[in-house]
């Protein structure tokens, strides 16, 4: 049997096989959490046995596990390819406004519903059934296939760098390909030129020691949440510009050239807001939306926790406010830099009467740009012209993988993202969908990639 | 057996029943609670009816029942009293920073601990074992009485005008006491002769209809955290003065007159930050602490939700954003104005790209000033002066108690605050507690009050 008829003969297993992993509650950034991740880890693993994968490990790190395994059985001379992935999940709050809760996937027209069917269990699973059917049909794959999958991406990786370093020869490969990536849209495929670096921290903003009563003590004291709203309003002028000092001191200018690059992908605004919902595309002045996206720096409050927020009303000053903010980072800002002029920033701008503490979070990782005429994205570009039957655009992402970074900086190989899911499947939101059309397609065009870089 | 024996033999009895009413968790802002709050109510109503009180009858609201009863033998020509109190409380969060849980009242050191023992449950006992101890030694009481005690203070009493309004003929009285007062400290009384107005809102703020993933999604859109923060920050300038248009248009100024009353009490800025924590007393410049406490308007954010508040990061632009505001108002600012000056400047400021509500919250209430030469306050401080041997201070309060406006229009009778509470007793916040030794001797002053008022 051919490969490509075995995929499809077992295209509705291999489905099941998602939901499986998917009905996992993996939530990497929940310490409750933390038997799931690894039950997802044990879960690819098992599934890594079962189809001939050797070597496979459930291997610990100062936190969620990773998972290792490979076939490295390819003729002499043939290249080690590491396919990456992760099996952790981002938190599914707001729960409410999910259809159908999370972790109880179900498909519908075509879609597969749940936390992390597309970021990135739906994404990791293609090229482990394009491997299975090369096994299945014919006892071999065509190069040397190291598999390498991980539990704690949604939280930037924090134990990765010591357990890549630690484990540099088990890992070493000529071409990284990673299945948590994207592709433009259901018909387009696209080379991901660039990745945003991120920051993580919170600013903790006290005064009283204790909750004040708002009549009673209020009008003599600073309120921490007045003081914390404060100090965030000093970062970002109402316009969209990140006015933290220093702040944009080390990014590197978009080119004419970059600019005209960008310029060529088709970018629809109005699709944009449908998606999003939100009232109007805003951001940094000066710029597309899409050069914002891409390559233009941000700071964002993730969330903001103070004093009362059930029902009605409590008439108190509250003794705290916090707030978590991530920063995503271009060429080259540094995030240690970012994180020390926010801290002083916020040093220099802190109302008199309060205290405020900025504490880094787990989540760091350097801006990451792919240079011109790299091998394995040249491979990769091929293969995805051949499977859509267009050539692919050149674009970059706003998100973040640091693991990435780590894997270049110890391994000296530059990552090609070869992902297979799409920008609107509300990842990181309620009701987070993976398209099956682009989970076989994925399929597809990871034995393609395989049987091309064959000796 | 005279009436202060019979107090001194039952205070261990009283502390009792009073212990068992702090265990009731009567919270009124909280739905969950609604069934708490009525069991509070007919606590008190089966106290009322086994002193002797007649009439007595929990009576319903349109949110929580109010508790009703009278005692009308006096001979003619007697004065009839109004005594008001509440039995509901305030919530007990954040639970973690009681030392002990809030509904389990404890003594430690003479002061009773738990939720509500000073606000007001420990307060409202002190008239009604006053007049257990005079109806069991006399088997009368000197004037009229009528118990007037409500279950929703701490909500600003929203139910309460059309239920006044509706019993009118019931609650006609004379003079008016309330319960829910406070003492200068524990060897010195006040005679209170103001209380703040209070508004009470929330400002939500929305931007994309579900939270995005801040590297795909987020540099195109407004976020709706950070921009709650720069609608925040405008309502009040850094150094404490609100900022909002007309915020300070109908503040009668305070009289020179009124800055040398102010002045004359003692006021310990130390012991202010002792006991509040906070490292600096701060507020509106130009004032004195006790100035900005006492008479001057304050807007106060009590609370703010928003996007990721767990462990770690969670890398989203949030979907909403909201702020609890309370504004502490002085005469002649009225609630209605101020809710709609902030209304106005919400949409004035709302940066780009983002949706803004500001709705009401129950809790509202006008700003109160006690007339000079005011009949039942020269009584009240007649006795005051008495029990403590000294002549009490004339103070003002910036707490709030909407029914007190409700019971002067409707009325027509301005209450006279005779309670016997202390600021230093963490109403409103964790380890709540009321002193036994000003239980013990605000049932002596409630005795003399109604001794005193006797024809």
């Amino acid at each position: 049997m051919e490969w490509q008829a075995y995929l499809d003969r077992e295209q509705d297993r291999f489905v099941g096989e998602l939901i499986d992993l998917v009905k996992i509650p993996s939530i990497s950034a929940k310490p409750e959490h933390a038997d799931d991740v690894a039950a997802a880890g044990e879960w690819v693993a098992s599934k890594l046995k079962s189809i001939g994968i050797e070597n496979v490990a459930v291997m610990p790190t100062a936190g969620h596990p990773v998972v290792y395994g490979d076939w490295l059985h390819a003729p002499e001379g043939s290249p080690t390819i590491m396919i990456y992935g992760h099996f952790d999940v981002q938190p599914a709050e707001p729960m409410e406004l999910w259809t159908k809760p999370p972790f109880e996937p179900e498909i519908r027209d075509g879609l597969l519903y749940g936390r992390g069917a597309s970021d990135d269990k739906g994404g990791m699973m293609v090229p482990i059934v394009a491997v299975e059917a090369l096994m299945a049909t014919t006892g071999r794959l065509p190069v040397n296939v190291k598999f390498f999958f991980e539990g704690q991406e949604e939280i930037a990786s924090p134990d990765l760098p010591p357990f890549v370093e630690e484990n540099r020869e088990r890992l070493a490969a000529d071409m990284i390909f990673s299945a948590d990536g994207l592709q433009w849209d259901a018909d387009t495929p696209q080379l991901i030129m660039g990745l945003k670096g991120i920051v993580s921290l919170e600013v903790v903003v006290t005064g009283p020691d204790a909750d004040q009563h708002s009549g009673l003590r209020g009008a003599g004291i600073a309120n921490p949440a007045m003081g914390l709203a404060q100090v965030l309003a000093t970062m970002k002028s109402p316009d969209g510009r990140v006015t933290v000092e220093g702040f944009y001191d080390d990014v590197e200018p978009l080119s004419e050239q970059d600019r005209q690059a960008i310029a060529r992908v088709p970018f629809d605004e109005a699709t944009f807001l449908a998606e999003t919902g939100a009232p109007a595309a805003v951001g940094e002045p000066g710029f597309s939306t899409l050069e914002r996206l891409w390559a233009r720096p941000t700071l964002d409050v993730n969330g903001l926790t103070s004093g009362w927020q059930g029902a009605g009303t409590k008439t108190i000053v509250p003794a705290v406010a916090s707030a978590k903010i991530t920063c995503r980072l271009v060429a080259d800002q540094s995030p240690e830099r970012i994180f020390d002029l926010i801290r002083d920033h916020v040093e220099r701008v802190l109302p008199e009467g309060l205290r405020a503490e900025v504490n880094k979070l787990p989540g760091r990782g350097d801006p990451l740009l792919v240079p011109h005429g790299h091998n394995a994205t040249a491979v990769a570009a091929t293969v995805l012209e051949e499977v859509y039957g267009k050539t692919p655009y050149q674009t970059r992402v706003g998100g973040s993988i640091p693991v990435m970074n780590t894997l270049l900086e110890v391994l000296g190989v530059h990552p090609v993202m070869f992902g297979f899911q799409h920008g609107d499947e509300k990842m990181h939101s309620p009701n987070e969908f993976f398209r099956l059309s682009a989970f076989r397609r994925g399929q597809t065009a990871y034995v393609r990639l395989l049987e091309s870089l064959a000796v």
